[in-house]
């Protein structure tokens, strides 16, 4: 059924991008991490600020959230800024909806405390695949800026308990492939996008079908391809995060 | 690791909820559906207009949207208006971008031609799964729309390839439980909306972890269970639509 | 002057629309009544909240409150929804604050204490008359929830004093026609709502000519008529309050 | 049941306040007339622009609508912008509407042809009476702006059938009384509106109980003063249109 | 290089046009000054409030803030209202921006105490220079509001320390030009806007060139040209004041 | 008069911070220049869309325009995205209309054609100064993108006549300071943007007293020390266009 499919730079299927993470992109922020997938590239920075919204005050726990952005020259073609049309349109919420449930799932926020957490997250170039680089240098800047808490005695050990990352799989002319680019998603039949812990727990899987349904044997070798690329981003993680 | 859970209702752990679906409740729009899963209530109307978005216009191809909303008493503490509020919140765009999505999965939009179908899908009444019960209602209502259409020597024969309907399903204390109520779905660790086709193809699954990441095995059972409701769904919308 | 006129189902000029009130319509509110007058449907339903708006806080006097919605599809061409546009119209907020006024007219307000009561009113099918069958309605709805603070023992006895109804009257081709359908009413040159409590105090009369000024002598005659049906209403509210 | 009322400056109950008309207070309108009635003081101008709103086009008639808009220190306590505050709230709507729907009544449309007339109302002090001083003061700017569409030759006569001009009437501790000022009115048991054209006939008129409902005999004297007074006001618009 | 240029009534390069300043337009407002500058009339009223935003609270300091608005019918052609628009454009918001700023510059903030003061200077006619005639008429209505404060012994003495205001010159077809009317500025080729206290300190200078631009020379020439202008602005000022 | 000042790092007076042009930082876009002043870094990208606002439509001229945005974390402290709060401030409309300005000084418009060209320019950290980096760095990109067009063949030649560059000057405590960081600006006395053309035109000159007036001496001082730094600035540039 599958097609044969030459990926751009010779790509194997189960082939995350090139990708890196740079701490310390901006100086102002608590966290800060430039994370860059092939030619995505997204920065987050963290804010840690007391207090939280009113439905968690005196209930001694913290909040972790995100807001997403893309600057208007972040695409080929000029996408007009939202502050601009005066509405956060509802790619972005979901997107942003997204990043703060992944990373709320592997944070402690008894050991938070009333804290509010606030990732920014804004692509300054989107080359596909933004979101889950979102969520995979947010948790970055996150563990980075609860570390300061640490070390500076506020909080006697960081509250997130492990790293969570993210990728996306896809089917492209019936090959499943890891870690889509733009080309190749705007022609994906399937995209998928999974979010995973340290320990192997999934925490969200999201499979969407453009095209054409997909069977539950296709759902299963886009887990295993996240899988592996997963696993290659918990170490780029870890190695920036110490 | 489960603990045994006794549903409201004695309700078996892969057993729907009393499900019905009305079709003709509102007498002005193209296709009218009600439907009722327990105590969920979702009134499903749609309307077809001549005419595409800009994007399309002069391809020959149609196009198929949705728009959720619900009153303010659909729920046990009432929530304001999003109109009242200016604007449309993160997750009603989530919902009406997921119902379009999966819509839009059946139907040959060749065959519908350069005309745009909307599905107003409004919450009269809100137990838990309203997003995939406009799914399962909003289908039935398209079918009588696109039916009418063909009675009405417009189309040759009906653009809708296939029924599509969706469930929910979720993890309570350990146990994988079929179409959640409010009431389980508040305490569940994880969350997952499966849409399928009537030919058994998937259209969209989300899982999402609301307290502790799932395992793969879990994912399956959860796949299982929601197979078995939505092939219920199927012989419900039939009947109605025919 | 007037030129005869036929009515569609052969209806008497001072004869009401076929008219019920369902009681418990949505089992989530406080009060909840869906009144049916011909083809308009509303669905009206009563919030009892604690508390009261700021200018009237530590005065011991309540709120008594409307809003005003239409479906999309309560209409024969669909209707856009003021949360997609972002604003509330004119028409609605000239509507909601008619309710409001209305049932505000026999309320005891020290009577009901710092609490406020919101009365959603939602068309789920328009055919005419859809604001006199808010009032009409609502009244019916915020009685029902009033009675279950009585019962409940919260309230001593019942703050509304008596209750209150709204008919609508026009004139056609100069005939005077009691409770007008969509069809007449796009024809009619004088269009007219009258707002009158139980005891026959009048609230709220508008009388607007769309196309000719009327006569005293015709807003006489429309007066007429609206108490006839008026006091028909009452009859049903009575029914389904007690 | 009246209680005897002492007006202030000693006005008799069916005395207008001092009324003035200013005509070309603003030199860039095509219209212009300031009318002052008491304290209050309301600037109409009247703007004729070509080409009217979609739903009228080609239809060979024209459009007549109106803006009303309170400057924030118009009352004696400041009222926020409504521009500042992004949108416009619904008593303002409700008043513009008013505004338009009175002064469509006397202008033939045809004879104005596809042209749409905007008439600006802008409160510069608030003293009460300021919906009804707005159609006055209104119907003076649309005529004079008209008359020059007239003397340039566009038109080859004016397309306003008649005057029409608006005052405002309530009870007060149980007497009658015109053309309330914002004391009296804030007092009032009853606050009518009523809208008369010059040969007598109705075109609008709203009588809405604040706190008492009132008695069709009390309607009746109500309408009696409202016509003594709007017989005043046309002579004053009179002078000023010549 | 600058071509003899004949100016409207054959004013001189160096002259002001017609100006006076009225107080008391409005009867409500603390200070209120009508001020007419040739065709251009901008009507400023002051408002004192008690209490200062957030940032200020407990600071023993007062605050004064400006908002500006233009009616409709202001100009030639028709401008819409920003109200209907729902937003405060960009140019509103520089210019009620630089009024706030001009008179916080001679307000000694201790002297006022924990109060608010907002200017609404309102646009009644536009002929250019609305901005600059919009400062020298608040910082008159200013004046008046604080002295009256004084009068009722609730400040010691006025907390103003000198007056402000403003004008603005330009340069067309070569020649520097005193107090530009709507005709000249449109043909400017620099635009400069001057602030200037009773002292000869300068609050603000703003020179932007239009079309081409301007040397150090031509900056100093429209300094000066201002300067003959304010200086009899304060006269009119002082006269108004007292 | 001026208290001796020691600026952070030992710079003079007149000394600029360490500034960077660095072109192609974003590849999508047709020009895109990262400026960095100090720790100030804003990144100008241009898009050139054929086609004109409506108001140049068949004039055969083009249009130049900018917006400005800045990241949440670009500041010390998080500031809340203009897109969540639903508008644009008024900080930022000024900014964006300054920037625009500035550039559209320097293009000849006929030249460009019916195409307009759109800056972004988005501050990724921001300690002073962003509005006149954007200028400056704006310029650099708007060259660029010209130069490509002028490389395709597009155009003959590039419609920019010269380039164009700013920046900030101010006083604290006496002392006339050249490019003031964020520390310095917060106590500046007077605060002045200076923009102008590589011929030594002046484009645009904003002096603004926070605290003090300021004399015409000063304001010459304040000339002299902005032209010494955009001297400078316009080598960055011509090295970077090349």
């Amino acid at each position: 059924m599958a097609t044969p499919f030459l990926r751009p730079g010779d790509r194997k299927t189960d082939q995350l991008r090139v990708t890196s993470l740079t701490p310390g992109f901006v100086g102002m922020a608590e966290g800060s991490v430039l994370i860059e997938a092939g030619y995505t590239r997204v920065l987050c920075n963290a804010t840690i600020e007391n207090g939280v919204p009113g439905w968690l005050r005196n209930s001694g726990r913290g909040w972790v959230t995100a807001e997403y952005g893309m600057l208007p020259r972040a695409t080929l073609t000029r996408t007009p800024r939202e502050a601009e049309r005066g509405k956060i349109g509802g790619r972005t919420h979901e997107i942003q909806r997204l990043i703060g449930r992944s990373l709320r799932s592997v944070v402690d926020m008894t050991a938070l405390g009333e804290r509010t957490v606030i990732l920014d997250c804004d692509v300054l170039q989107a080359d596909g695949g933004t979101r889950t680089a979102a969520i995979t240098g947010a948790c970055a800047a996150l563990a980075i800026a609860l570390n300061k808490l640490v070390e500076a005695g506020t909080l006697p050990q960081n509250p997130m308990r492990e790293l969570v990352a993210a990728t996306s799989v896809g089917i492209v002319e019936g090959n499943v492939l890891l870690d889509l680019c733009y080309e190749e998603d705007s022609q994906a039949e399937v995209d998928m996008n999974v979010v995973m812990t340290e320990s192997g727990g999934l925490v969200e899987t999201q499979a969407t079908a453009e095209r054409h349904p997909y069977t539950r044997e296709q759902l299963g070798t886009m887990l295993d391809f996240a899988e592996i690329g997963i696993r290659h981003l918990f170490e780029l993680q870890r190695h920036t995060v110490r």
